[in-house]
C-alpha cells in the first residue's frame, strides 16, 4: 500500500480541512437529474424559477455527490479511510443553482479508537458547503473509519 | 398544474409503497465513481475484491441516487411533493455490487400538517432497499413536504 498522508492520528478534534471549490454548471445539473432525480426543477430553468427553489437547481443528491468529490480530492483519497457506515444527518439549507461556486470545509467533531478492531479509529465529522455569496447550502454529519498510522502495511 | 395522484392526504401512517427494481451494472458504478467518488473500490473490480467491500461496489452516494430514481418513478413525480429539507439518517448496511438487483419500499412513519403553511403537510418516511438475496443494503429516513389535495391549482 502506498503510504497515505492522513491516518487516524492526524484527525484530531477541532481539525478543519478546506474542501476547495466546485463550479456548478447547468449541464451537470440536468445530466445528473435526468439519470437520478428527474423532477422538473432539476431539469428545466423555467420550471426551477416557478418552484420554491427559484431557478434551475441541483438535486440534493447531486449536491451530496459534488461534496463527496471535493472530499475525495481534499484528503480522503490520500487517507487510510476504510469507509463509512452511513450518514448521521444532511441539511440542504439553500438551493444550489446553476452558476454557483461551492466551497467549504470538514471539521473533526470527535475521534475514538474502535473497541472491536484495534487497528481502526472512528472519526466523526461535520461538513459545510457555502455558495459564492457565503450562504450555507449543505450541512452533513457522518463518521468515517481510518486505519491507524502503524497499521498501514 | 396537472392533477397529481399522490397528495398529503394519501400518505397515511403505515402506508407502504413498492419502489420497483433497479439492476446495477459495473459500467454505471464506474461512471458514477469516476465523476463523484473516485475511490479504488468503486472504480476497479480487483481493488474492490481487495477491500472490505468484496467486489466492485457502488459509492454510497450512487446507491442513494439510484434510490432517488426509484422513488421518483414509484410515486414522487406523480405527487404534490414540495421538496425535502434534508435527510435524518442513512445506513449503508451492505455493499451494493455490480450485478445486484435492488428493490424495496418506502413507508410512512408520521404525517402532520404544517403550522406555518396551511396548504402543506409534512410526511416522515423510512425507506429500505434490499438486494436479490434479500439482504438489506440501504436504510434511509427523511421527511418530505406535500401539498394538500385541495391546494393543487
Amino acid at each position: 500500500m502506498t503510504r497515505k498522508t492522513w491516518a487516524f492520528e492526524d484527525l484530531t478534534v477541532g481539525r478543519s480541512i478546506d474542501l476547495g471549490h466546485k463550479d456548478v454548471t447547468a449541464e451537470e445539473i440536468v445530466e445528473f437529474a435526468a439519470e437520478y432525480d428527474p423532477q422538473p426543477m432539476h431539469l428545466d430553468e423555467e420550471a426551477g424559477r416557478a418552484s420554491i427553489l427559484g431557478g434551475l437547481s441541483a438535486s440534493g443528491w447531486h449536491t451530496c455527490s459534488m461534496y463527496m468529490r471535493l472530499l475525495c480530492d481534499a484528503f480522503l483519497l490520500d487517507s487510510t479511510s476504510q469507509g463509512a457506515p452511513g450518514i448521521d444527518q444532511i441539511k440542504w439549507k439553500r438551493p444550489v443553482l446553476a452558476g454557483d461556486r461551492l466551497g467549504g470545509s470538514i471539521t473533526v467533531l470527535a475521534a475514538r479508537e474502535s473497541k472491536s478492531r484495534p487497528a481502526i479509529g472512528i472519526v466523526s465529522f461535520r461538513s459545510e458547503l457555502f455558495n459564492q455569496r457565503g450562504d450555507a447550502v449543505l450541512e452533513l454529519d457522518n463518521s468515517i473509519m481510518f486505519l491507524k498510522r502503524e497499521a498501514q502495511a
